[in-house]
């Protein structure tokens, strides 16, 4: 059995995280199936998600990495073809990845206390995001 | 419902990108699935698949962004051991990952207008390569 | 179908490595499966799982490429909150990324002759460790 469904984000640009754990959650607790895996994708090249302890601390230091090794710059390729900016926010979603994928059993993701799923926005201005999450299973 | 298919590809050595999201669209039209998620997996250690916004400035971008933190090197436990060049190729493939796994419903893959699958060749060399993509679904 | 396993690990601290191969062709060999995808998920925040050709050159490198541009420093924003001294630890195991999905067919793994799975442990003290081995498939 398959079921997709979306999740919607404002987000206010480079380096915005939102913990969406409760939100998958929701839709495993509501959906038809008990058991399988949880595939959460980011529909577009410049965002992200992952799973990390979400808290104050990580939720500034995780951005202020890929912007240490990703900064923004007039010299990526992507800056001299395109010129919007964003050529850092390309390279952090792509390095990063646009998908996790999660088991889950009786309802429940099967993840551990302190990981929690969270979606960060790479790109340079505030974004409408949509996050697709797509549980196969029984 | 599974399905394994296979992509062959001829890569010319290290920082060569496909875009191989047109191959994949077309072994989801022609499967007998319709809804479900899809799983690209580079067979091998020193190549990678991901998601970008497929030009030629992130084409240039994201190979030499790999090369700026993972230079090739003789100072690598593994050039030690084995004196291939290829240590950074390694980690390159590594950092990165082997697969990605992305929903499909109706017939077509449900990612971004921008957003194509890649596939990138780390190694230092060129490479036939086999890229698995399985597709799981109803 | 789908079945969920479970393997146990104990790790040193970071950057142990564990081929965790030969237990997950083990888990898909016992099962009731024979084709689908297999994801290996850590469950918790500093440890992750991959693929790597696994030799005693690239278990070294690796831990020593993560700590080079994610060192241990009281100066990450987790550290001012914690102070558990494990700030790098998550930043690690996050940008690598929690589980993979790797194809199988005829009960064995579709992966290459030289690409392990690993677990490497990211936090700074040993640890008792789960992953989860989920199959889905026929």
């Amino acid at each position: 059995m398959v079921e997709h469904h979306t999740l919607s984000l404002k987000t206010s640009g480079n380096g915005h995280m939102h913990d969406i754990t409760s939100q998958i959650e929701s839709v495993i607790a509501q959906s038809s199936l008990s058991t399988g895996i949880c595939t959460v994708f980011n529909v577009g090249s410049t965002a992200t998600v992952g799973t990390i302890e979400f808290e104050p601390g990580l939720e500034q230091d995780l951005p202020e990495l890929l912007n240490k090794y990703m900064p923004p710059s007039t010299e990526y390729g992507h800056e001299k073809q395109w010129h919007d900016g964003n050529g850092h926010s390309h390279l952090q979603a792509t390095t990063m990845g646009p998908s996790i994928t999660i088991p889950f059993e009786e309802n429940s993701l099967k993840n551990g206390t302190w990981q929690q799923i969270f979606h960060l926005e790479c790109d340079n201005k505030a974004r409408n995001r949509t996050v697709t999450v797509t549980l196969i299973g029984e």
